[in-house]
């Protein structure tokens, strides 16, 4: 586990708690106190902990910040050229394009288990925090069935369930349900704003929530939207568009009726969503890559293996 | 009180509860005898309660839906011309102009308390639901201080406190706050939806309350929506521009940073506005006005008349 912030410290517990033999590297020397005084095993060396990796052949797990990334891959390059490698950040076009460079494609196949709090850090990490998530697991084109397996794997003993998907569609979808929320909220927390004190003192229920993910980190905002660039253009311009049309209606007509009726459907559809599970296809099965993808978009999740 | 539903029901109660004389009208029979039945003077007839209303010269309040309310301001001009009258409607400059084209525009001052819940009808209504609540009363050219001061003691004696408004500045300000986060809503719910089960599949705490309120009943929005169209194509304006730029920024240089530092600091607004007690400003002063709506305009409130 190469980073034991929120998200790795949470998954070497989970991961330790499943009963598998699991270490982790921070580059803090007080968060390797502080998992070591929990009773885990972690280091601060990064090369010792990647050569430990490659004599076990263990399954490394990228979870530092983006903008580290680069430095980790290098570093498993010369270190931990033969281990299995995923990640658990939040885009992954951009993390596997950056595996590519440093030629560790063959042996990657990156995650996203969609789980959080606003906490951050060692001491915010629980060994239940992936239980009951979905974890994206990506299938793209040419990933080694065999480690991607493994990945499936550590997310289904951590509690989750597997849902395939191809990278740049994965990143199109949190585009969609992720990133954009974000931009819309603060465009409507500035709109409002913008009212001034009388506007703002007459706020209620649907404002305070649309506006609640404005109060998130700047920073934190930003490397999220911005590591998705792509994908989320794609998704303003369909709010764009949707907002151009929206506006033409009423200024032309006096209603908001196709908006507000595609609306309310569009959230009953949310509300309502139905899941299955994904059988009988084998990871290294002819078109299993196909079928796996296919699966995830109609709302398929692996739950066993 | 004509209108017995969750908002007229309410202030039913409240007004009673407060020490008033006080009576409603309402045309469903059984609404009347839901009301009667829970001891409050009632009547289906709102010809018999308007010429009671005009021998005790009542300040009448209107707490009918949109559409019913050029049929009760009919009858208001026929048989209650010399009360005093205001409304609880959540538009109001839509209100007032009616209320003009039946000449009652010298003895109209109109009202809304920022108050509600998803229910509705007599059964749901609470003496308290105004307490601590926010009540516009609008503060219009020509508006009779002796009508705003009734009106504006009617929202202190349920326990609001009154923000003092020009009509078109409230819908204004609603739009801002209260029917764009309706149209934000909608959109998101139709981009997220369009992304399929996957996209859905991957929804979390964002997209969940970013899209809550488009799960409102669709009529019940539009009214809301299409009742306020010039001050909501105003606040539609500024969001289209704001994502407009946005989208720009995030495509030619790969930054979100101008949107989101903007709605992280309008978000913090939000969350540590300031109010004020409005003193010393006495209806029917000269200029009393535009002071009261000066002092409305920089978070001020009347919280005693």
């Amino acid at each position: 586990m190469l980073g034991l912030g929120l998200i790795g410290g949470s998954l070497l517990r989970a991961a330790v708690a499943g009963g598998r033999v699991a270490w982790g590297y921070n580059r803090s020397s007080d968060t390797v106190e502080a998992a070591r005084a929990d009773g885990f095993d972690a280091d601060s060396d990064l090369i010792a902990t990647l050569k430990r990796a490659e004599a076990d052949k263990a399954l490394i797990v990228i979870a530092v910040p983006v903008p580290a990334v680069d430095a980790v891959l290098s570093a498993i390059a010369e270190h931990a050229p033969g281990c299995p490698l995923t990640d658990v950040v939040s885009v992954k076009a951009e993390i596997a394009a950056a595996v590519s460079r440093h030629g560790l494609a063959p042996q990657y196949v990156g995650g996203h288990p969609m789980a959080g709090t606003s906490e951050s850090g060692w001491t915010a990490g629980d060994a239940d925090l992936f239980r009951g998530a979905v974890w994206v697991v990506a299938t793209d084109d040419g990933a080694d069935p065999t480690v991607w397996s493994q990945v499936a794997q550590l997310a289904l003993d951590c509690g989750s369930e597997v849902v395939p998907a191809e990278s740049a569609e994965h990143d199109r979808a949190a585009a969609r349900i992720s990133h954009l929320p974000h931009i819309l909220a603060e465009t409507l927390a500035i709109t409002g704003d913008a009212g001034g004190p009388l506007a703002l003192g007459l706020a209620a229920g649907s404002f305070r929530d649309g506006t609640r993910v404005a109060g998130s980190a700047p920073a934190l905002v930003r490397a999220m939207c911005e590591g998705n660039r792509d994908g989320l253009l794609i998704a303003m311009d369909e709010a764009l568009d949707l907002l151009t049309r929206a506006r033409r209606d009423l200024a032309e007509n006096g209603s908001t009726a196709t908006l507000v009726e595609a609306g309310y459907a569009a959230r009953s559809a949310y509300e309502t969503q139905q899941t299955s599970d994904i059988t009988g296809i084998t990871p290294g099965d002819d078109g299993w890559i196909d079928a796996m993808r296919e699966a995830g978009r109609h709302g398929g999740r692996v739950r066993n293996l």
